[in-house]
């Protein structure tokens, strides 16, 4: 199966849903006992896979509406949209969730790093050579 | 930032890990109240997201030792070596985690499709021209 991202085929910017999708998604995702789906943004360009969050039902609309990327922030029990602060916005360019229902993929354009450690990506510990290293600097 | 997948760059195979290295991932890690993490598998060869199950410190232990992706599965209550009945076994490439430590992505060498439902990836329910579309057929 070919991957269907890359920039030799990249993807058509995600329209805004009407409410009757957004009521859709809804009801075919199974929210956890705290009313969480994990969602993990994947740059719709590069297929790096950027970081995951998670979004309860109001994030999962507002992301769908506005083609902005929201997450629910557990710490700070809030909406929180990627990059409000830091100008690290991420657009939706295809939300997709799985067999179950119980995970969200967000192919997204990703400004700025996505990291707030201001790396590209979240996953910069990896195991090599029987140790860990850390594989991404901080981007100037 | 390249991606550090694709079919030009392929990563090397992952060695089985020393109990030391084990033990210095396990410290790394901030497992949730259930004592457990979301752990995607992308392919590494290209980049696709496949799924996303959750690992328990044994199944993370397993799956550093053998270089076969093991998880936790929450429904059975018990280690779930990927691919024990159908076959669709994950070797695994690199081990990594991110910023908090509570999330690890794996990237894999996929036998098979990932899916239970024999589809290449979970991920098959996209929302395009504003309705739910089912993208990847089973593979025969």
């Amino acid at each position: 199966m070919p991957a269907d991202f890359g920039p030799e085929s990249p993807l058509p910017a995600q329209p805004t849903a009407s409410d009757a999708t957004v009521a859709a998604v809804l009801d075919a995702l199974a929210f956890n006992d705290k009313g969480l789906v994990p969602a993990i943004a994947q740059d719709a360009g590069t297929g790096e896979v950027l970081m995951m969050a998670w979004m309860n039902a109001e994030a999962i609309a507002e992301t769908l509406r506005t083609g902005r990327i929201t997450y629910w922030s557990r710490s700070r029990g809030a909406l929180w949209r990627k990059g409000e602060s830091s100008g690290h916005v991420q657009r939706l360019v295809e939300f997709r969730y799985d067999c179950d229902g119980d995970t969200v993929l967000v192919l997204v354009a990703q400004t700025g790093p996505a990291c707030h450690t201001n790396r590209p990506n979240c996953f910069f510990n990896a195991v090599r050579d029987d140790r860990i290293e850390v594989i991404s600097d901080p981007v100037a």
